[in-house]
């Protein structure tokens, strides 16, 4: 209630302030970001309309129903770039300009109006998708392990296809100042571009209509968080949440502005209002870690206690990712997470419930721990013998052991915390707890034998 | 036709009843029920949803939806209970007030108003969900071979956030009369209350809109019956009724009165239109085994003899679940159940497709049993050769064993019964198939040997 | 644009020709085919749908809703067969008519009207579904390996619950001129009808409704291009273009004449779009090999240099399928193929984006066929030294060879190439790369010992 007033205050401050320095086209844009943008479009931006209507008419037609074309934000406003930008087109486009453009724009261009956005984005786990891949030394020899590492032309492509969709590229540019094959196009959502932006803001705002709406459904976290390893839309569909969104999902309103989006303009919480959206007395954020009281992708689970996720900081700095920070979160830490998270569950279910939920979900989580832990033990004894293959993918015991945790561990967990009950249990402890056995068995002959089998 | 014409009768008559002794507000219910509900609202319920709309919303919003808030059915009706209801909160609620609620409400209450319905879920297999995991002496054994057993404060996670969460569980209270975290919230659908009442109403109908229209759409049964066990909605997709539905099933109507949800209210069936609903020459029923011919999830497939569930009644007698009715289907047999679910079929096919289809995939079933037999002879042979492990999921014969009949020997038979290829062979026979060389392979070196290798 | 010109003129011309011959109730499908057909219902068809309204509503229900309809094409005109038709049931219907009616409908009859579509098809390699499965000798072979084979009354369930649903059969008529529930119904794509039309038009539009926006829908694919051997559906989910459509596509215009399908129509493109429908410059193809440069399918990718497919053609012949055109494609070769592709990319990426795309995915293409050139080339040589087991599911070494090509390697492929990077990797590579391994552990052993372990 306190939030609705606040809200609401805000929005009549900010107009005040904009009706006093502006002009009438401009009031829109100004409530938000204090930022001109005339809605009267230039001769260029119609030219750009005018061409690719015809050459590229979905690009069109996607902008023409977006905030953006009814706001004025036009073409040149995110491609127009100056000649000494890193992306900027090696010609004027169109010819007889003198135009350069960037068929790729970067988050720092979001951030012209969205800073707010950008700054909670960069804070989150999200931002390190590309840069863990890529600048990290230790990844890059785990990566070509696969069999590509002895082909110089192919060793990329398990990256290009497979990886980089959704953890993200770092972008290089050729000769010509365009993007590599091996680098783009990406939609993924830790990507790192030439001009030092790092994000995927059209991972879940595809372009070119860029939708709040879009980005509230299922569907736009749906194309990378699935399959073995992190079966989120799985487990989603697999929750009374999903049975609900799936019934009747496609009558809600996903439009209402950022804040304000609450029942019932929705029955049941998508994967954005749990972890993004200002339900309830939460405010929005575009920190997906915020909330999240463990880690779950993690070997093992643990508090996140790390504060906001420092990975973009120190690639700024250092251009390499050396120290990570997976347990980055909440900056008040993971009860302060937890807390948030539970007021979005306020809005439907009583506290009992609620906490009665959380307290078996942490339990599951534990429980992996257990398992975890012993698998871990395991491995380091076997190591400290020197019982372990130096190619892991050719050692049982490694693995199952990287099936343990990155893929029936993480279901395990992840079902138990999103209420997803095949994963917590069928794809998750029980295929674990299989695990386990099958590794007591594996360490047991080669502590007996010395010998790896 | 003729039902049609029944219906239309019935409806006549018990308005006719229904006016001669009632006020206005109470006709519609009268109609259904003969339950005198008045529309007017009491002042404690007034109290309920003003306060509630701030503490709940979605709560609140759902009701203001539903039937019943139109019907007059309010709070109180369902949370409303006597002081010594073995459910009744610790404190009055409001504070104040003289009044003791229930945060659960039991099939008992539900049956106040829809006494057919849960007796005919009663007489259903859905009904033992939760008893034959947590009154089953044999059960809890095998559930306990999951490592949780030995870490006492951990071993109900696997439970309360896997199994519980479709099968339901036996509802505990703690000394405040608040239900325990290991055994509520569920959302199973064979929810034992303390009250005795047994069943999940809102498994399908979810709180607080309780939709006759969420219940017929896939959705509503997907959250549970997915997975490698039983990929009831996996099979769906798969089938040309998925397709039709998947293609066009938003824009079809589910609202129509129980026994007249007919073609063309929709254009293919959902999971409800052929197990549940009035199609057709049937009549509606909330007993799920009705138009079973055989039990699929058992082991070994064997025709429904058995009648309707007796489950319930043996729990309210003894406490337990000592007999099982794994063979309960329809009263009058297995043929009765047949031809009842070919009648849902005759809305779109003709008799020779139907009679063909039934007569493939039951021959299906049939070819699944001779490879079970295979299997079962196998394990019994071992077993009194005492070549067998005792802990089955250390034992590479035992393992494949179950995952024969519980995983893919499942999605051999309910892909060929219900239509979905990929289930029948992929995931079925095929598997089946690797299985049964397994098991042969394994069976023949212990036998020559007398080893367990 | 040209394009647009010319769909444009065609219609004008075709109207005036039309409308030259013909009185007003044919006006509409002359347009399309020059074939008249009345808009008057005869006495016969009347009949049909006063009775069948009663008998089976869902059939009328659809036809009513169908164009067929409203075009005056009823019951008669694809049902009504001369006496002498080989599919013509046995006695009169109705009776005392005197006309015989077939309960199959063959491609010969879609083709009365839609002569174009169904030439089409024929030339793709859809057609030879069935045909591959029960007119080539070798597969007859393999498919028996099932158990089934030592039960002669059960051996064809696996085929007709599985294989045959999507493939296709060969339909089989009984004594009383019925066709035998070992081959139909199907809703296969490449079904064999008694009078030798082939094809499956009801498999994407479904009967009776026969809708063109029911197969530009991706779930018109997914009933049968799903699975571990081919999850086209789950590759296009994982995709930005099936976030897109997931999020959205319920809103979309389906309806649109053939080969005026375009943006802003939809958003993102539909398995329809990309493979057949005339978005852009090109036109819309009932061949869905036609804009394929690979062959993804077979255990090796090679490009598809063999023009159109030919199976029909020598079915036709010879009954048999003995020569494969497993290479069938663009009539003018595999790179006309690509850029056909490319014509439909072009509404909404850039030359840049397209072409990095398709070089990265080509080449993770390229990087399976060297995994399975070396899986192979080891099959050869222990063939050759006599170290496989003739019965390839139970020799390890056969069995993970089969799952490298047919199930891990073609997600691979298919993930790169329709851009889901979970199927490219996960579910692709990373299994194709845990099975190599694997192979050439036993492949060693059995190379050093001479044995078969």
């Amino acid at each position: 209630m306190l939030k609705k007033v606040a809200i609401l205050l805000a929005c009549i401050l900010s107009f005040s302030f904009a009706s006093s320095d502006s002009n009438e086209t401009s009031v829109k844009l100004n409530l938000v970001k204090n930022i001109k943008i005339s809605h009267k479009m230039t001769e260029m931006s119609k030219k750009c309309v005018e061409c690719h209507a015809e050459k590229t008419p979905g690009v069109v037609a996607d902008w023409k129903q977006s905030r953006h074309s009814h706001a004025g934000v036009t073409c040149v406003d995110c491609h127009s770039v100056n000649a000494d930008s890193p992306m900027a087109s090696a010609k004027v486009h169109p010819k007889g300009s003198d135009n350069h453009i960037s068929m790729l724009v970067s988050p720092k261009t979001c951030a012209k109006c969205h800073a707010e956005e950008v700054k909670q984005f960069e804070e989150s786990g999200h931002a390190r998708g590309a840069m863990q891949m890529y600048a990290k030394p230790g990844m890059v020899k785990l990566m070509y392990h696969y069999e590509g590492a002895d082909h110089p032309d192919l060793k990329m492509s398990p990256d290009t296809t497979g990886c980089a969709m959704c953890h993200g590229s770092i972008i290089k540019l050729d000769a010509n100042k365009k993007p590599t094959p091996e680098t783009w196009p990406t939609y993924g959502i830790g990507t790192v571009y030439p001009d030092g932006g790092v994000g995927g803001c059209k991972s879940c705002h595809t372009m070119h209509k860029f939708s709040v709406a879009e980005a509230r459904k299922p569907a736009a976290c749906a194309s990378c968080h699935l399959g073995p390893d992190h079966p989120d839309i799985e487990i989603f569909n697999n929750s009374k949440h999903g049975h609900i969104f799936n019934s009747e999902g496609h009558t809600w309103n996903y439009d209402s502005a950022p804040d304000t989006w609450e029942v019932p303009d929705f029955r049941a919480p998508t994967c954005s209002a749990c972890h993004m959206s200002g339900v309830g007395e939460t405010v929005t954020t575009h920190n997906i870690s915020k909330r999240l009281k463990y880690n779950l992708w993690a070997p093992r689970s643990n508090l996140r206690t790390a504060g906001n996720d420092k990975a973009v900081e120190e690639f700024r700095k250092t251009g390499k990712l050396n120290i990570g920070t997976a347990l980055a979160g909440h900056p008040e830490g993971p009860e302060a997470a937890r807390a948030e998270m539970k007021l979005v569950c306020k809005s439907c279910h009583s506290t009992t419930s609620t906490d009665n939920f959380f307290t078996m979900a942490d339990k599951h989580v534990e429980l992996y721990n257990v398992y975890f832990d012993e698998a871990k033990k395991m491995l380091d004894d076997l190591k400290s013998k020197k019982l372990l293959l130096e190619d892991e993918w050719s050692d049982e015991f490694q693995e199952i052991y990287y099936h343990l945790w990155h893929h029936e561990g993480r279901r395990m967990r992840q079902g138990a915390l999103m209420n997803g009950p095949d994963y917590a249990h069928w794809h998750g402890v029980f295929e674990v707890k299989n695990d386990i056995r099958k590794l007591r068995k594996i360490y047991k002959e080669r502590i007996e034998t010395g010998k790896i089998h």
